[in-house]
């Protein structure tokens, strides 16, 4: 393999071969690929794509560019769910003990948040003592006893991906669906998943703006998936306005628990219900999306989803009280209400600017080296369709910086959308793809 | 200037200000642009193109990388001609002393020949003592003085381009007509030249396969010249089989010197006649192409052409014996003749694979730390649309290593097409750009 050659070969519009596309990649992981090799070969990509054949060899080197954990130890069809990301997106909290308490066992990798989106291991850190750093040997052990285990990357899982997204981060090749699908499946197959559900965002808070992008992204993971092997469904959901009605790491923890009392909001309950009903499916303990769905119902009311998750938290180093006892989660010291300043219907929530606004307030991070403040965020006291009048409150501030304040209200301001009519209601669920 | 900002501009089809191209090219030359960003914009550029007033910039920002040199105190229009290379290709050793004959200033930094194509300065460099390394203070000198000085590129010349063009050569972004015609742009306007004339070959043997990439090459480079206050005119001509009847250094400088005693093949003197007398009218010495070629004409019958090469000869150190007795330059021990094994016209000479085989032969490198043998070489007996009978020479090698014969015999025969008929005759001059 010469590099040359490969780049070149792209480039005129040829399909690669997978022996090609491995030496490729194995080569710019060891160094022998140079790093400005691989970001004419990434620019090319961007304008040639890749086919399933060639995205499949692609995942499959960067995935075998490291460590593959072996959960064969545990009996059952191992299920993770991903998401390309949203602002108040807590599903992972309550699906992992859902499914889990369902006999689905779950291994779950998950990222920290940066910009506007939150990530999964920040909100677990928001409970106390709960560690997501766990050995792999504690991950495997965990996933078999406890039915889920949820930690943070680690260097040995794909290395070429975390080596590659640096390169594409400051190459403008980030937004390149077939190198963000192979590197999200890369990942998610380094976990040891039998399959995979995935939630394709869609809207002004997600990564995808655009149904036809979101369904291509769709469609491209899922072709990755069974290239490699693995079952894989796809759901696109709607990220119009944030997920719930909580922004901010304890307060997410908080609505993902009442979740599993059936006292969240219905559009979080209905994403996180279609989604872990799938992973009953792909999980084979259920024999289709409805019956899986009573069978999550049952769960929740019989308490065994919140069991399931104090076992979670509990096995991982947190404190279960704080699950049981919710007051004992951090807290803000303050929190002021932003009012309306005109009556009339909530139209939109642009949830980039929403998620923005929780990060300047301490909830996320600018740079990968800020440090979050667990208690802060938002509560969203009126949500697309809902009626306001002056002076009633659209969003509740949980702050500990005063100063931080107006700046955050004017941002909130700004994100809501008021008119004089309610807009017609969008599907949660758009799609469904497998 | 975020480097990401502009490559994600150019990849999605924007258009660079200059200031931007600048910044990028500036950062790159200094180091704080990243070769990976570089390469990845290369690539970006490739598929989206430059327009003219971005080629403009960037030919610029090349150029100003570096020293640009000021040739103002020589009185008249400085005028240079380049080539995109071709194999046989001896005209600037016969136009530069022609143009100058004709009170034309000739300043012209060459190249070294790299795979199957000459270079200029290699030639040279079989007059016994020539040097093409002179300083930039004698360059000078040598111009307002002799009337022309051939040198090779400095460091202090365009290092922007230098350093692009090392990086373009591993990331397959070299065959992209906006990256070569600003790249030869920027080291042509360095020279100090006010006009240029431009010989784009096209053809089996050059860069350019087609005529329209000959065509689009051409255009661009005269757009860069626009864009930067410089007259440029191009010609097209034919490079389907060498030029003229020898290949191989030593054997070219003869072959030139020829041309100025009227001796030299028809092919070559046109094209030397055609692009000289650009020369003469950009240089404001004649008003017409055609009242340029009766002066070119003179200089040759009266030998003044001849007295000129040897003037510049004995400027750079070289030894003007070996121009008037030719059998003073470097020869080859030993000759042998290729034979044709069939009877019938030659329609075809495969350019680069005789350059290659010359290459093998040691006349032509193929690493740039090959050593040169400046003897050897090839004198083409037939040419395309000559008559052969079985056993009458081709082709006369000329070579110092009787083990690379058997070899360099076998490629010359498959360089050769032998047919039943006469090709029709290409014109040699295919078209006049401006």
């Amino acid at each position: 393999m010469r590099p040359y050659e490969v780049i070149k070969a792209k480039r005129d519009g040829q399909v690669l071969s997978a022996d090609d596309i491995r030496a490729f990649i194995d080569g710019f992981t060891r160094g022998s690929v140079a790093d400005y090799q691989m970001s004419a070969l990434c620019m090319a990509v961007f304008f040639r794509g890749l086919n399933d054949v060639e995205l499949g060899a692609w995942a499959r080197a960067m995935l075998e560019s490291g460590e593959v954990l072996d959960l064969s130890d545990t009996p059952g069809r191992k299920v993770d769910k991903h998401s390309t990301g949203g602002v108040g997106d807590k599903v992972s909290l309550s699906l992992a003990p859902l499914a889990a308490a369902c006999g689905v066992p779950v291994p779950m990798i998950s990222g920290r948040g940066l910009g506007h989106t939150g990530g999964t291991l920040d909100k677990l850190e928001a409970i106390p003592g709960f560690r997501v750093d766990l050995p792999v040997a504690d991950y495997r052990r965990l996933v078999r006893e406890v039915g889920a285990c949820l930690i943070g990357q680690t260097s040995t899982l794909a290395p070429a991906d975390k080596k590659l997204y640096a390169l594409r981060d400051v190459t403008a090749t980030v937004d390149c669906i077939p190198l963000i699908a192979s590197s999200i499946m890369s990942k998610k197959m380094a976990e040891g998943i039998d399959a995979l559900v995935l939630d394709v965002k869609v809207g002004s808070g997600a990564f995808m703006k655009t149904l036809p992008d979101a369904r291509t992204l769709a469609k491209t993971m899922i072709g990755i998936g069974r290239e490699m092997g693995k079952q894989v469904i796809a759901l696109i959901t709607e990220m119009d306005q944030p997920l719930g009605r909580t922004i901010g790491n304890a307060l997410e923890v908080k609505e993902a628990v009442e979740m599993l009392r059936n006292q969240a909001p219905a559009d979080y309950t209905e994403v996180t219900m279609a989604l872990t009903a799938e992973m009953l499916v792909l999980g084979e303990v259920s024999k289709s999306p409805d019956e899986a769905r009573r069978k999550l119902q049952q769960v929740i009311d019989n308490g065994s989803a919140e069991k399931k998750l104090c076992e979670i938290v509990k096995a991982q180093g947190g404190d279960p009280a704080a699950i049981t006892d919710l007051s004992k989660l951090p807290k803000a010291r303050q929190t002021i209400a932003v009012e309306a300043t005109q009556n009339g219907f909530v139209t939109s929530i642009h949830s980039e600017a929403m998620g923005l606004a929780a990060m300047s307030l301490g909830a996320g991070r600018e740079k990968t080296t800020d440090v979050i403040d667990p208690g802060v965020g938002f509560v969203l006291e009126k949500k697309v369709g809902d009626r306001v009048s002056i002076g009633e409150p659209l969003v509740t501030i949980h702050f500990n910086d005063e100063a931080r304040v107006p700046d955050v209200k004017r941002r909130i301001v700004g994100a809501y959308g008021i008119g004089a009519a309610a807009p017609q209601q969008r599907a949660l669920i758009i799609e469904r793809l497998t």
